[in-house]
């Protein structure tokens, strides 16, 4: 059952994720949509919805985590713009998307929510990413 | 004509939006669209896209303008979920959408954007609208 004392990935976001690691305070999750590359940052604390029910050190912490990961992906896969949210309507635990943009991406220029089905990673792709995004996701272990 | 040495807020955010006043870094601007409570902070720094590409110093004060003004529209409008998204596909100069979400609106559980033409303000709401805001939008410039 789940508990609102333990932190527990929710179920849906477990669904449409894979775990690549985890940074000091976030599960560093890869949305399982080949079409961008998208990585979901979700703070490992029960029962939060929303950035400013962080402690400080915790948004701190949170703010490092993130622009460390976006910077890291922009370098990584050269897009144009990097899409930065929390939103949480479908699923209230507290995720912060990252998703690289590139201004011939089938959403462009709105943002990619509902725009189409996600498109899963076929095994070999997985790897591969995987792969390349393991030192950027290492880095967020090791902290500032 | 537009320099990239001096902040000067972008043509389309200044067309969309109402000023309601500026935090210690920040911008703080209504979007003319009354279906939402939503705030948009433009960090007055020329040439900035990115939240990465901010100093230190000025990623941790936006973080704290965001987070102040986060929780004072949640507790002025009761909403059920707070929206903040960096996305700038439009407009690439760096602006964080803060949008108050309810339950019974007309694009929730999606996104906003792009689900219906804006409804401005019309003169008495907009009046109204800055009176309600103006305490918190005067927080943000005392800082923390």
């Amino acid at each position: 059952m789940a508990s609102d004392k333990v932190f527990e990935i929710h179920r849906r976001l477990a669904a449409d994720t894979h775990l690549l690691g985890c940074g000091q305070l976030c599960e560093v999750r890869l949305m399982n949509d080949a079409t961008w590359p998208w990585i979901i940052l979700v703070p490992q604390r029960p029962s939060v919805r929303e950035i400013y029910e962080l402690t400080e050190v915790d948004q701190q912490r949170l703010l490092w985590e993130s622009s460390t990961l976006g910077r890291g992906l922009m370098a990584l896969f050269g897009g144009d713009k990097l899409n930065v949210a929390a939103l949480g309507n479908m699923v209230p635990q507290l995720h912060l998307h990252h998703i690289v943009r590139f201004e011939d991406d089938p959403a462009w220029p709105g943002p990619v929510w509902g725009k189409q089905s996600p498109r899963s990673y076929e095994p070999e792709a997985l790897a591969g990413m995987k792969l390349r995004l393991q030192p950027l996701v290492e880095s967020l272990a090791r902290g500032a």
